[in-house]
């Protein structure tokens, strides 16, 4: 049966996360209500990165098998179907080993904190608002020590009988204006809340309630009791997915 | 009876604009029940910007006088009873001549438009999507047209028997980002649905509908006839009142 690969973006304030659960409004749940109406017979879809609920989403990626279809029609007709919370950039036919899961490359996450006295109301879904001055320098070393092969235990959510062991290639703090401050992750893969712990453990060292030099050890520890919990999902952006055979021409969007 | 100043932002989406309207949520409405908690007699509010229901404020001052308060505690008071939607940057005491509305010596609204093929979804609510490519130089020849004091009928809903002379300071069409074409306009005041007005005509003349250079004769014409209706509100930000009396300091925010 043909592959087909989705691109994808989304407000996820107003979803109970990506993954498809009974009774409740998900990404998957819609997208597949949609693919339903387009693809004449069974399908099965697979998703690059499982976003909770409230986690956004820059650039997501699916891939579903199932009968013969016409992509860029099908893409059309998706951007149709779908409400302007979820956006569709392209839909193309990939070969068939393509998995959005299991081919990837690696992923890239993005947390927003939105550093200033006061709340903003327009900014409110998409950036955590810390009004204490937090230390960036600080918080950059926690997101230097995270780079590399580690058991990132002590910052997930750990799945029973499930490796928690990831790669870390890039991860940093930056001011990025007046008053962002925003850490950028890529990693082959993240375990579950990984993003929102080491955000949670950044901040309270960015606030001066943990030293920055203990990191390395809460790290070592491979134990959740040691780090600080999940930082709001609505800071979280899952913002860039990479695949193995990146022939495809990129985003060339759907007319 | 003493005069205070509100310093207030607020996303406009799930407000029916600013100005009290029986049975539907607005932000007067929801300032008003606010301060009634707070303010022991009876007050009267005046507004810099009475902004139309979907459009944002980064930068609004609202001025009451009524009983005297303390000035700092009402500030924190406010923000614990009102929603997320609405922020308050600072609450202070003012000369009792101080008018939101008549002390202001110029508004500036901005106007985003998102200019590529695909929505963005994290963005719908405060950008007007426009997937046809724009002729930004088009556009910034219609701004310059608006500068200096004009009679605006051709650009606004006028109201019977008030004038529709304006004088407008400055008013600029620019790309900047990748995505972005960002209106900026500053007058001494606004005629309703003016900033709407000139920016639907304006991409009118970026998708080659309309010759820029009609833009004289339609302001002159002074009949809304001539242009081309309103752009959506959710594009539209009310971003900076500035008062003839600044030696107010710069928005120290509440603590």
């Amino acid at each position: 049966m043909p592959t087909y690969r989705l691109d994808i973006a989304y407000d996820g304030t107003e979803f109970h996360g990506y993954a498809r659960q009974p009774g409740v409004r998900t990404v998957q749940g819609e997208i597949e209500s949609a693919l339903a109406t387009i693809c004449p017979g069974d399908f099965e879809t697979q998703v690059a990165g499982r976003t909770d609920a409230g986690v956004h989403a820059r650039h997501q990626v699916v891939s579903f098998c199932g009968d013969e279809i016409d992509a860029n029609q099908a893409g059309r007709s998706l951007r149709g179907l779908l409400a302007p919370e979820i956006s569709v950039t392209r839909c193309i036919q990939v070969d068939d080993a393509f998995s959005a899961r299991f081919s990837a490359k690696w992923r890239r996450y993005r947390y927003l904190v939105l550093n200033r006295p006061v709340a903003d109301p327009l900014r409110r879904h998409v950036t955590w608002h810390i009004s204490e001055p937090l230390d960036v320098d600080a918080m950059a070393e926690v997101a230097a020590t995270m780079v590399g092969e580690h058991d990132f235990a002590s910052f997930c959510r750990k799945a029973e009988g499930r490796s928690s062991v990831r790669t870390v290639l890039d991860a940093t703090w930056e001011a990025c204006s007046e008053d962002i401050l925003q850490f950028d992750i890529r990693a082959t893969a993240f375990c579950h809340q990984m993003v929102r712990s080491i955000v949670a453990f950044s901040t309270d060292v960015g606030r001066g309630r943990i030293d920055a030099e203990s990191t390395a050890q809460v790290l070592a520890a491979r134990d959740r009791n040691h780090s600080r919990g999940a930082a709001p999902p609505n800071g979280l952006i899952l913002w860039e997915v990479c695949y193995k055979d990146e022939g495809l021409a990129p985003n060339p969007a759907i007319r």
